[in-house]
């Protein structure tokens, strides 16, 4: 069977302290380079409050538009954390006690310890699948596209290795870099040719400062690898002729 | 005359770095401190491609349902630089040469330096207004309550002083954060009765791990700073009963 090239994905954070300011989202590199490693493209991300009927509404659109939604955050024990009760409503499920979590927890605290705040991590839409968790105990869910996981970021990138299986990818997405000693206006208009003859590979062209000196990095996009090597090729002939220096970066 | 309380944002990030996971974003993280700081509430980032009806659209949506929109990045002199000429169409507007801004640039570069590439950094929606740039002179440019900056984030950093005065805030949003070495699952429904007591304020916990060493952090935030410190009382009230330790964070 050939695999389906396009397959794509959505990011939705949930939570108030990315939107204040206060909290440096990082889970959207994470999760971008995990699904893009496993040839899953991400089309979007947004990042919403603790607010029930926005999560209900941004969840809604999102997982009709693309082949997966995973969300981060809003899964804890304390009354912030409302993703599970608006997925139930987002897809009409009932939000109740998930038997497997339940026991999953039950054993994982010490007798006595499985309190009320840490039972409410047990609810769940119903007949929701398990995303296990080999850190803290308390997993996370999917329902049908939709993958639910924690904010904590050690906690989530620990999670990752047992989805692997539930996502079916395209083929990988391939990239390659250039990086050159020079501004991106010397590059420009060269580098609008090269895409322009080269519409399937994606050009990006990133300006950097490092170590106190200016750069560019072009870099390449494509699910082949051929296409990558040509445009490759096209860059470096304008390159060596406008006698720029390639840099390590 | 009474300021308008809520006055709201949306971040538009626009870049396939961030969506390949390439790049970390932390502009949203710099323009929400700042917003929050002159009291703008951010109310939903969302992270587009490089692709004009991508854009488009979701500006469309965003500008009208907030009172101001800040974009970052797409703004260079490259092929994959498109946020004006989508924001001209968002606004049915011309795309053209700003005169100010070229003139602005004509003098920034070294004669005979300011190339085609350079130049395209000048073609905005018509009668844009421009948010100067200190650090490498192309300006940013605003239409209405959209306002359009850089990716690199120390370029963005260095335009927010121009802006302060065309953006009129509410009341500043206070924060006030207490961190506790305990679990969120301790203390999740002692914090559950104080939220609904103070439904005013929004209190929003946040476990970390510091120094090999967990704990929660919660943060209160409203814009009526007796509020705040009524809940605060109500909170190192459970906080003392149940013998939880203070820590700094």
């Amino acid at each position: 069977m050939k695999k389906n090239t396009k397959v794509s994905a959505a990011i939705l954070i949930i939570g108030n302290e990315i939107l204040s300011g206060r909290t440096q989202d990082t889970n959207t590199s994470t999760l971008a380079t995990w699904l893009n490693s496993i040839g899953v493209k991400v089309n979007e991300v947004r990042v919403v409050p603790d607010i029930e009927k926005t999560i209900i509404d941004s969840l809604n659109v999102l997982r009709k538009i693309n082949d997966y939604v995973f969300t981060t955050g809003g899964i804890g024990p304390t009354h912030d954390d409302i993703t599970a009760v608006s997925v139930s409503k987002a897809f009409n499920l009932k939000y109740e006690i998930h038997k497997e979590a339940f026991k999953i927890l039950e054993a994982y605290y010490k007798p006595g310890e499985f309190n009320d705040g840490r039972q409410k991590m047990v609810w769940m839409p119903k007949n929701a699948e398990l995303i296990l968790n080999p850190t803290s105990g308390a997993p996370g869910f999917s329902v049908e596209n939709v993958f639910c996981l924690p904010g904590v970021p050690s906690i989530l990138k620990s999670m990752l290795g047992g989805l692997k299986n539930r996502i079916v990818g395209g083929k990988p997405i391939l990239s390659h870099t250039i990086s050159l000693r020079t501004v991106e206006s010397e590059i420009a208009n060269s580098l609008a040719k090269v895409q322009n003859n080269n519409k399937d590979v994606e050009i990006g062209s990133y300006p950097f400062f490092h170590a106190g000196k200016l750069g560019v990095s072009i870099v390449l996009r494509s699910e082949n690898k051929s296409k990558i090597d040509s445009c490759n090729l096209q860059i470096l002939e304008f390159i060596k002729k406008k006698e720029i220096e390639i840099v390590d970066r």
